[in-house]
């Protein structure tokens, strides 16, 4: 692009930018407000430096570690330098998962193939293996139906997953949402038939030798095995195998083990409302990630966005009348126990939680708004369209929120999500490939800008 | 992201699916049509495919140059093997401008600071520097007002030009358009006040140290004087070190210059419209770039679309109307030869040009449609809002299209662009960051999958 297009294309953000003063006297009223949230944060903006000093002081930060509590540390000093009002942390126990030191899958030589080295690692919440490894052939499946109508031959096996998400799906998470049933339930499953492990096919449509974790589980009453997670290129090698030599067999060694809980915490600060201070509107997202990347879409993009969304409202001298509290939940990757403990909090008896809104879908760029709530909610919100049609974020629709506000969901508050751009959140999450340089500084801070309009308009409006 | 919030996120997405099914009759009937191109776009899309191959066969493709010749040559072949109607190359003569291998700048030590290197690149169309380069203090302007203001003291005078992109624009296009003037006519404005060369700060909203080259004029009656691009890390010291120290020496030298015109060519290849085959809707990019990067983003990304928008409906055996045409432009960079040439072309005068949409804004994921029509147009265009909210990308609004088919406008053909997420643009844009991994694949072919059904329903439709 170069020449006069550029004079053309500005032409349709004129358009845009009237919707700030039309559209009756509702959202004339806050036509400045959401001009100024939006000219101070892509100038002045915060977001972005926040993240930068969470991923490089807390890359890992999987509830229990010392990675964790790092993060804990530094995010209550990162809103008290921020002046937000009533930071404190509110305690939780949480499970405590470790990885080790040792993830490693061969495919053993044979007359028909030569040892070739997966790249796998431990799903979260998996046992570890003996420390000489579980040696033994694979069984394909793509389902559990099909797992099942191998009857006695999945036993001794190692079940090796592979049933992609399906590309097909406009919405990356409705794929995802296909697929994890593999990750969540393969291990039990497995030892259902008895299998001796599950080998799941990353959750990703990324193309490439980078294994994905995620939370895996077990039920009482079922043999525990071992569960990981191979790279969408080894899952393709082995079927490739499998197809071709009919018989594979793999050692698969892991070192993971399950620790006592231990103490963390919910990061708490807010702006304290002028007229109804024990009215509160939660804004947030998760302090927890996995051991893997740095967590910077997953989700200390949430964290900052919550951080900044207050941060902006007090750089552009906006006093809500009501109380915008960012919250950064502990534990959500595998427990959601800071959720559980934020709701169940005897403080909450004194407040009112009207409403609750996380960014957990990636730091990319906002696209709109999920209400889970009643119509009357979602027509309230509608109200505000074209003032998020100013931001480039209008679609209001109904839908999930996040799975840490859905505990307050669950309590009757109205809760929302942040819905954003959603085709590369899983060539990144839950791996190595969720860095820092993948978060986009503008995107990143018009979340914020997003939420804390919204924050706002709930503020002031009610719902 | 995990445990149960993909299960909540999941349900928006069934409301959109609806749009694909509501909306009357006449968007009902291209409902199945639209989920068709999705789910085959999403599955056996090439556009990426076709996008490593030309970028990697041509990264660099300045009009003139080999790799244009190169480039030209491969994408008939892929529009052949595509099985695309009458693929052929209209002839077009092009500038050529050679970047050559010297470019550098200097800042020449002082009793008050050191040697500093600055990173500068040569802007399209600059001449070169005498061998030895040119020698000259800096005086910093943001605006030509400025430099005006300036009177006599800006002779003799390197003028650094550093006004930023605003960043506080929403739309980046916008910030582009409030800064590049000082590319385009920096070094004809200089030379008016006696400056001997410009030194622009880069085109971008990033803070790197990658400079950003792109077009620059002359004018007869004013000398010619060199013009640069320096990053914007680079900009940043300069300025620091002139408001430390008052004064700053650059040497600067270029070795660029322009050659003799060069025979080239728009690519052409169609599907020949069963029913009125000499009324055309053109699909379109550019395929030369800048000879930084890989041009992947701008506009590889658009050429590759136009093809496969064309695959697409071929794959999902969709015969239109109306014959859908790509065209692979030249020149669009540095004289929009190549968009002249189409709409001068003798075939011309037998066919009806009845719409042309162009993608250059680059490969991220597609928004919607601006329209570069009158009123009937819109109006006509916005009855399939439906279809294109079921692609997520239901934008519709008056607007450019791009800088070749404007020239298609200008004869009175309703031109169209595909807007895209716009945040990223500029970071990569005429730079050696804009290179294929910036191209994420699901995003390119949701480009190529409206283009598809843009055209598609304008062959059924009219306009």
């Amino acid at each position: 692009m170069d020449r006069i297009c550029y004079g053309l294309l500005i032409a349709p953000l004129l358009l845009v930018g009237a919707a700030w003063h039309s559209g009756g006297e509702g959202v004339a009223r806050f036509g400045d407000v959401s001009k100024k949230l939006l000219d101070n944060g892509l100038v002045e903006g915060e977001a972005r430096a926040m993240l930068v000093e969470l991923t490089t002081a807390a890359p890992h930060r999987l509830s229990g570690s010392a990675g964790a509590a790092r993060a804990v540390a530094l995010m209550k000093s990162v809103m008290e330098k921020r002046g937000l009002d009533n930071v404190h942390l509110e305690h939780v126990m949480v499970p405590h998962w470790d990885r080790g030191t040792v993830e490693k899958a061969v495919i053993l030589p044979s007359a028909k193939h030569r040892s070739v080295e997966l790249e796998v690692c431990a799903l979260g919440g998996s046992i570890g293996t003996p420390g000489e490894g579980i040696e033994a052939p694979v069984a394909e499946v793509r389902s559990f139906e099909e797992l099942k109508s191998l009857g006695d031959s999945a036993k001794g096996k190692i079940i090796f997953y592979n049933r992609p998400m399906d590309p097909s799906k406009l919405y990356t998470f409705e794929a995802y949402g296909g697929a994890v049933d593999q990750r969540s339930r393969g291990a039990i499953e497995a030892a259902k038939m008895g299998g001796v492990a599950a080998l799941v096919r990353s959750m990703t449509l990324a193309h490439d030798d980078v294994p994905h974790t995620g939370a895996m589980g077990y039920i009482s009453g079922v043999q525990k095995v071992p569960g990981a997670a191979v790279s969408t290129i080894g899952a393709d090698a082995l079927d490739g195998l499998l197809r071709r030599d009919g018989e594979v067999v793999l050692q698969l060694t892991l070192d993971c083990r399950t620790l006592a809980d231990e103490p963390s915490a919910n990061v708490v600060g807010e702006i304290t409302g002028s007229e109804k201070p024990n009215e509160v509107i939660v804004v947030s997202g998760h302090l927890d990630c996995w051991d893997k990347g740095m967590g910077a879409h997953d989700d200390g993009s949430g964290c900052v966005q919550a951080i900044e969304a207050l941060n902006l409202l007090k750089r552009c001298g906006i006093r809500p009348k009501r109380t915008i509290r960012a919250v950064l939940f502990m534990n959500e990757e595998n427990g959601g126990r800071g959720a559980q403990a934020y709701v169940a909090a005897p403080e909450r008896a004194r407040e009112r939680q009207i409403a609750a809104i996380e960014s957990d879908a990636g730091g990319f760029a906002p696209r709109g708004i999920s209400v889970q709530a009643d119509s009357t909610v979602l027509t309230k919100v509608l109200q505000w369209k074209q003032l998020f049609a100013a931001l480039d974020a209008c679609k209001i629709q109904k839908g999930g929120s996040g799975a840490d506000v859905s505990a307050l969901a669950d309590k009757g508050t109205p809760s929302f999500g942040l819905m954003v751009e959603n085709h590369r959140y899983f060539d990144y999450h839950h791996s190595d490939n969720d860095t820092i340089d993948k978060v986009n500084e503008r995107e990143l801070e018009m979340g914020a800008i997003v939420e804390a309009l919204f924050c706002y308009l709930v503020s002031e409006e009610g719902l």
